[in-house]
């Protein structure tokens, strides 16, 4: 988890992802979106152009003009960006309420994020979730598990 | 989403709070599954009792002995630890496979995280679902949301 940090960069790398998942593309939008400094702009898009989360694509040759596009592993980062929102709301840590709300556009329905079945589809109570060791435990992950019972 | 980093702190924090919730919580614990420098993580977990994360409880008189444990607030951050590592599972980002998974303690099922229609409880296709002003968007998220359709 703290890998993934690493990869995004910083909190601006993270404001970058966030205004890409919500669809922004181009260097003004993003710059006015997320109010980085012009010369820190360049310098993480680069960085996530070079951790392969962005990709930098030409959408003009006259005069040339460029976008930027989420890579699948940088699109993959949804369920982050989305965690991270619904914390914000839920503790108002941005201070204004809620701003914005995912619904479910065949019901109408809210949705947020919760740990459902990979066969069942159905959410499950967070008191049943045990975790265990996967195939890739070393025995740092191992003591760890065994720590905390 | 932002705001969330900022309130964390840094990948430190980030760390602290994954090995918290796994349910780690003394000093020595917290020092050795982390790996931080001692005088960096006395800081960082005062910074994160500061920003009402973590809260630092005594455990023993003699000789005295606090651990520490995330408060509400804390422990609500569960889904951006989720989040995280499934990416980071997903991606490889640490290079040793799947360390760790969550399974159902009554069917065995693995379980993921996913958007789920807060009534049903059931899981919705993610290409179903919209993302619309909430009440307190302000005209800079309503631009944000006009721009990306």
């Amino acid at each position: 988890m703290a890998g993934a940090l690493d990869i995004i960069g910083d909190r601006w790398g993270l404001l970058l992802i966030r205004d890409l998942l919500l669809g922004l593309s181009r260097y003004d939008e993003l710059r006015t979106s997320t109010g980085i400094p012009p010369a820190t702009l360049a310098a993480r898009l680069k960085h996530l152009v070079d951790v392969d989360l962005v990709e930098r694509v030409r959408y003009l040759d006259r005069p040339p003009r460029d976008e930027y596009r989420l890579t699948e592993k940088g699109r993959s980062l949804w369920k982050v960006g989305v965690a991270l929102r619904e914390w914000g709301d839920a503790w108002n840590a941005s201070g204004f309420g809620i701003p914005m709300e995912m619904i479910d556009s065949e019901t109408g329905h809210p949705v947020m994020l919760d740990l459902v079945d990979i066969e069942t589809k159905q959410a499950v109570p967070l008191e049943r979730v045990e975790l265990r060791a996967g195939p890739a435990a070393d025995e740092a992950v191992r003591n760890l598990l065994a720590a905390r019972s």
